[in-house]
C-alpha cells in the first residue's frame, strides 16, 4: 500500500521504545508504505539507534518538544501544547504530509485535537471512536465505543454509515451487515432512540439486518454494531474484564500443583493456539471515525505487535479511501432519509 | 431454613421434566423447608411419578389448568390467563401461603403478573431484575438487567437499595459495597442521569464506593453494579456471548486432531476444574426486587440443577426478610435524600 502514516511516537505507557520498533516491523511487511516518527529528536534518535537496522529513506522524523500526558485535560492538551507530538501528527495529515495518524495517547485529548485540526465530515455531527471485536465468524467493527454518551437517532444512523465505510475499506466486506443493539430482538423493545434509529437505518439503504443483542456481537450476527458511546464502552468494558478474570482463573488451575502445571505443559500447544486466535492484540487500533481525515487510537499499554496493528489498520483505512467513502455514503443517505 | 417455595413447575423450555426433579433435590439440601408445585395435576404427577422417591408431607400440589406460553405478550397472559401456573404461583405468595415463587416461563409475563399481584414496596417506583454474576473475588450483583430501559437517578438510587439488601440477604454481605456503573472512575464523566444518582447515592447511606467501569463487574471491585436496564441488559448478553464464543473456539481447538483430543484428555480434570468454577448455572435465579414479595426468574433453559440454585436463592432470600429489609432500608434512605 502506498501511503504515509504519522505516528505519535511518544504516546502511551511505553513511548518509543514499542511505536519505532512497531513501525519498524510495519514497513518491513508493507513494502510501498512509509512512516513520519514525530516526537522528541533526541528520545527517537535513541530508540531508532536500539531498534538497529536502517530503515532507509521511508521513515523521516518530524520534531515535536511537547507531550501529551496519559491523565492530561483534553481542553489542556488542545490549548496549550500545540507542539505536542500528537498534535504534530494529526497536522501532518491535515496538511496532507500523511494520510493517517496514530497515537497511543490520551483518547480525549486525541479526539479533542483531531476534531480541532481536522474537523468533521459534512453531515456528521459528531466523530465517534469504532474498534473491531472477535466474533465466531471473524470479527465486527462495534461504534461508538465513548465518545458520545447522549445520542440521537441521527447520531446512530451517522455511526452506522461510518461503521459500515470502515468494515468495507479495513475489512473488506462487500455489503456490511448493521446491527442495532437493542435489549430484545423484536422492534417493539427497546427505548424510543433506538426505535427511531432502526426507521432510519430501514430507510437509509444500508444493509440494515434488525436489532441485534448483546450476544450477536461475538456470535458475529452483522459485520457492524451500532450504539450509543455509554452502552458500547460498558459493552467493550465488561467483555475485557470477563476475558481477564477467564484467564486469570485457567492460570490458577492449571498452577495448582506440580501435577496441573504437568497437564497445561501437556496442553500448552493447544492453549497457546486458543490464546492466538482470541489474542486482543491483533484487534488493536480503534479508528475515530467522522473526521476528515484517519486517526487510529492504540491501547496505551499496547506492545510492539499491537502497536503494529493499529499502524496497519490506520494504514489500510487510509489507502482505501475511508474519508471519502464515509463522506459519500452520508451524501447518498441524507438524500433518502430527509 | 423454615419457608415455603411456590414453583411454577409448567414454565421453562423443559417443564415438569426439570421443575419437579429440581425442586425434590432443593428439598432433600434444605430439611426444614417445603415447596408448592403448581401446574397441570396430569403433567405434576406424572413428572413426581418418574422423580420416583417420595417426598412426603414437605410438597404440596396446586393445579393450575393454563400455562403462560414462552413468546406471549406479557398483558395477554396477565388479562386472559388467571388460572395459568405462573399466575396461581405468586397468588400463593400474595396469599402467604408460600414466602417466595420461582419461575422458568417469559421472563416479561412474569414481572407484569407479580407487580400486578403483588404490587410495588412504598418508596420503589418500578422493580429491578437482579443476577449476581461470578467475579474474582466472589459474586457481585447487577442491577437492573432489563426491566428499565429508561430510568431516572432516583430509580437508580432505588436498584441500589434493592441490591444492597439483596447482597445483605442473599450473599450475606454484611455492609455491601455499592458501584455505579458508569464509562471513567472520574465524577464528571458519564451522563446527566448518572451524575445525578451518583449524588444521591453520596447522600444515602449506603456504603456507595463511586463510579465502576464494565471490567469492574467480574474484578468484584463491588458487591453490588447498579445501572439502568437497557445498559445492564448489554453488559449481560454481551458477556453470555463472550462466553459462549471462548468455550466454543477451546472445544473447536482441543478437537482439532487424535493428538490435540489426547491433550485435551490429559488436561481434563483441570478443564473441569476451571469450567466448574465459571459454570453459569450455579448463578441461575435472577430477583424480581422491589416487589412486596419474593419472586425469582430462572433461565428458560435451566436443567434441574440450575433451577435448583433458582429455589435456593428464591428461599434464602425469603428466610432472610428480603422484602422487609428493602422497605426498612427504604425509609431510611427517603428520610436521607429528600
Amino acid at each position: 500500500m502506498d501511503v504515509t502514516v504519522a505516528i505519535d511516537c511518544m504516546g502511551g505507557d511505553h513511548g518509543p521504545g514499542v511505536t519505532v520498533p512497531a513501525a519498524q516491523a510495519f514497513l518491513r511487511h508493507h513494502p510501498g508504505s512509509r512512516v513520519i516518527l514525530v516526537g522528541r529528536e533526541d528520545a527517537l534518535a535513541e530508540a531508532i539507534r536500539r531498534a538497529g537496522d536502517g530503515l532507509g529513506e521511508r521513515v523521516s522524523i518530524q520534531p515535536a518538544t511537547e507531550v501529551v500526558g496519559m491523565d492530561e485535560a483534553p481542553a489542556n492538551a488542545m490549548r496549550n501544547k500545540k507542539d505536542s507530538s500528537m498534535r504534530v501528527a494529526i497536522d501532518l495529515v491535515k496538511e496532507g504530509r500523511a494520510q493517517a495518524a496514530v497515537s497511543a495517547g490520551n483518547t480525549g485529548a486525541l479526539m479533542a485535537i483531531s476534531r480541532f485540526v481536522l474537523k468533521t465530515l459534512p453531515g456528521i455531527d459528531r466523530p465517534a471512536i469504532a474498534s473491531a471485536m472477535p466474533t465466531l465468524k471473524g470479527q465486527s467493527y462495534v461504534l461508538d465505543l465513548g465518545a458520545n454518551v447522549d445520542c440521537t437517532a441521527e447520531h446512530l444512523l451517522q455511526f452506522a454509515v461510518m461503521g459500515a465505510m470502515l468494515s468495507a475499506t479495513v475489512a473488506h466486506v462487500e455489503r456490511p451487515r448493521i446491527g442495532l443493539l437493542n435489549i430484545g430482538e423484536e422492534a417493539i423493545k427497546g427505548n424510543d432512540t433506538v426505535k427511531q434509529a432502526a426507521e432510519l437505518l430501514r430507510q437509509s439503504g444500508l444493509n440494515f439486518h434488525g436489532n441485534v443483542e448483546g450476544d450477536d456481537i461475538f456470535k458475529g450476527t452483522t459485520d457492524v454494531v451500532v450504539c450509543d458511546g455509554f452502552v458500547g464502552n460498558v459493552a467493550l468494558k465488561t467483555s475485557e474484564g470477563l476475558a481477564q478474570m477467564l484467564a486469570s482463573i485457567l492460570r490458577e488451575e492449571f498452577g495448582r500443583s506440580p501435577l496441573t502445571k504437568l497437564m497445561g505443559l501437556v496442553a500448552m500447544p493447544v492453549l497457546k493456539q486458543f490464546k492466538g486466535r482470541v489474542d486482543h492484540r491483533r484487534y488493536n487500533g480503534a479508528a475515530l471515525v467522522g473526521l476528515r481525515g484517519v486517526v487510529v487510537k492504540s491501547h496505551g499499554s499496547a506492545d510492539a505487535f499491537s502497536f503494529e496493528q493499529a499502524i496497519y489498520r490506520a494504514a489500510e483505512a487510509a489507502s482505501n479511501r475511508l474519508v471519502e467513502r464515509i463522506s459519500e455514503r452520508m451524501a447518498a443517505v441524507e438524500g433518502v432519509t430527509t
